[in-house]
């Protein structure tokens, strides 16, 4: 098993670039961090490369053992972590491969930012039962390690791919499945829509809200009702409501 | 109008004190920054001490001339600032008085210390129309910056206190008022449970939810579905699909 001390080993530095999106891109890989979320990449045998481990953690039984191990000492695993305290295992992954075969079911998502906004999104869409996430342009990146840590394992879960969010809404809208956007304009309270098993909810940055041109192209545009004195509500919190109060009761 | 040019003024240590929680506790003082925040204060008439502004910083026509004003350097503002692009304008603001009574929905938070969805809870009770919130043992501080932030000005717009929930709980049962908690053992599909003008809600935190004891105490308890393969939903989101599924339409 291979042993690491310093910060300053090339395998660390190449670590390292994984926290950023170049890093990332250049290599198609990203960086796990936590039991939690390398358990979750593991049962859903995600293209694990490597294991990394603090010399003082020991590996969980029953893990596959099949991916190599390389061990760490406190130092090198502080350097590759964003959070403040490191749970001593990490992991490196391949990005993700996404098939969106027979996709009844989506969250359409315009240039969301915040990555835990993003990450809890993807939770949500899993935990709805969700098909398929796509994300449009402006979004933040979906391996972006504070992302990762939001989604809590979901993007092993179901595909979350790039895409162009205007020939989506098209190809939905081929299908017959119908698409909502959030808008506060123009748009119809969410109680009054038809609960459909297929269906494809379309949300927006957490300040402007979905670009107009996109909004101009989907079924119908749908508002959750402010009954305070609250401007909106936080867009992960909007798209649990809509995709729970959407979707025909199973 | 005074001016302030060194972050070591003493009157910048103290609002630097403010920053923490022991700060806060001792002056019954708490900061606030960025327009947003400023304006629901203004437009909310919170108890404001004075205007804390950026040299370079322009105060928007129609603002209340009543609170003091006292222009600080880019420094100074750095100083005082928690977030990472300060936006030129902060207040001090006493902390708020809350008044109970009437109370006829409320949401109960036990134990939730992520001060985003501490937040994002109080802007989602907000939104939903809800009377009150009530902070249990173990929760974020309400005036925590970031608390403050994610609020987006909603802790002006409803009372939010500091309560004993156990006792809180009786006193809703008492009241006739249904009380339901979160729970994924010996509870019911939420959509089952009859929608009411007057509940209280309880959530827990985001590791381990409510505790047992409150739990018992609860008139139900609910869950929502997992559809997928996430463990858990986010603990705002559950809380803004609840208080938005449990209310009667209006």
């Amino acid at each position: 098993m291979k042993r690491i001390e310093s910060p300053k080993n090339a395998r660390v530095k190449q670590w390292k670039k994984l926290l950023t999106k170049k890093g990332r891109d250049e290599t198609g890989l990203f960086l796990l961090e936590g039991f939690h979320l390398v358990e979750e990449a593991i049962k859903s045998n995600a293209p694990l490369v490597e294991l990394i481990v603090d010399e003082r953690t020991a590996i969980p039984p029953g893990w596959d053992a099949s991916v190599p191990v390389v061990i760490v000492t406190e130092a090198v695993m502080k350097t590759i972590s964003s959070t403040e305290t490191p749970q001593g295992i990490a992991a490196v992954c391949r990005k993700l491969p996404a098939e969106l075969e027979g996709v009844k079911t989506a969250l359409l998502i315009d240039a969301v930012q915040d990555p835990g906004n993003l990450g809890t999104m993807i939770r949500t869409a899993d935990a709805a039962g969700i098909d398929a996430v796509i994300l449009g342009e402006g979004c933040a990146d979906l391996y972006n390690p504070k992302v990762v840590r939001a989604t809590q394992g979901s993007l092993f879960h179901l595909p979350v791919v790039n895409g162009d969010l205007a020939q989506w809404i098209a190809r939905f809208k081929e299908q017959g499945i119908p698409v909502y956007g959030t808008a506060l304009e123009k748009a119809v309270d969410y109680r009054t829509v038809p609960l459909s098993s297929s269906f494809a909810l379309l949300v927006g940055n957490e300040g402007s809200g979905i670009r107009p041109e996109l909004l101009g192209l989907t079924t119908e545009n749908v508002y959750i009702p402010i009954y305070g004195q609250a401007e909106s509500l936080n867009v992960a919190v909007a798209a649990g409501i809509l995709l729970y109060s959407l979707q025909a009761v199973r």
